[in-house]
């Protein structure tokens, strides 16, 4: 009886799984991606990060070694002037078919002033890794990225 | 009776996706990951990457912009010197549940050699992609990384 039971339930999942397999999961995830740096760039990074960010996150920075744990993490954004601003667009992303395991990666940009108080601004691209917490949120568990020059046309 | 049997199929699957979820799966991602770095020692970084890279792979290489597709991966290796070598070790990695899509990130070392014929090497950090293909096997569809000061003892 309970492996009937449990039969039933898959087979009433599967419909919902396969749909994440064909592509609408890494779409999800690429609009996570897209609120997160919406969020980035009306609150800061710092407040970004707070919320998206798995407590066991690690992040990879360019010329810094591996930065393990969301409180360390923190400490490192901490540092940022409050007028910085890192934003982001994904250009890929996929998810596994069992939907609790994703990534993205795209280009972002960092806004900031330099010793003069003019406006500066640096390029890049980024990868995130995406899982799915216990409860039902999705939350970046790795990411990393690199410059290089500004994108020209595409 | 279709119904049942895809439900009998299920339920027979199941301890092997929960072995995967279970750690399993990312040990072997870290397994993998040695073995790719082990192909880079033995026979080059061109070597290693035409074996263990997907067609639509993406590389994040820091200073260029995204380079999109095995083909133009393949173009950046070719103007390394043969006695460069890039090895790395993985610290960390994760599977999905379903055994299709995983990471692993972690350090990696450049050897080559300067304009006097001297050694050098450089040190940084990675996260590597892993999509199951169709024929069973493991390839990287995503990487990058960024460079760091050689690490302390830990």
């Amino acid at each position: 009886m309970m492996i009937r039971v449990l039969a039933i339930f898959i087979i009433l999942m599967l419909p919902a799984s396969m749909a994440l397999a064909e592509g609408g999961g890494a779409d999800k995830l690429m609009q996570l991606d897209r609120d997160f740096s919406s969020h980035s760039a009306k609150l800061g990074a710092k407040s970004a990060w707070e919320k998206y960010m798995a407590e066991s996150s690690v992040q990879l920075n360019a010329g810094e070694q591996p930065t393990i744990g969301k409180d360390r993490i923190m400490e490192g954004f901490a540092a940022w002037p409050d007028y910085a601003r890192l934003t982001w667009a994904p250009l890929g992303g996929d998810i596994s078919a069992s939907g609790d395991l994703g990534y993205t990666w795209g280009r972002y940009v960092y806004r900031t002033k330099d010793a003069e108080g003019k406006e500066v601004e640096s390029h890049g691209k980024y990868m995130t890794i995406w899982k799915l917490q216990t409860d039902g949120s999705w939350k970046v568990v790795l990411d990393g990225g690199n410059q290089n020059p500004p994108p020209g046309p595409e």
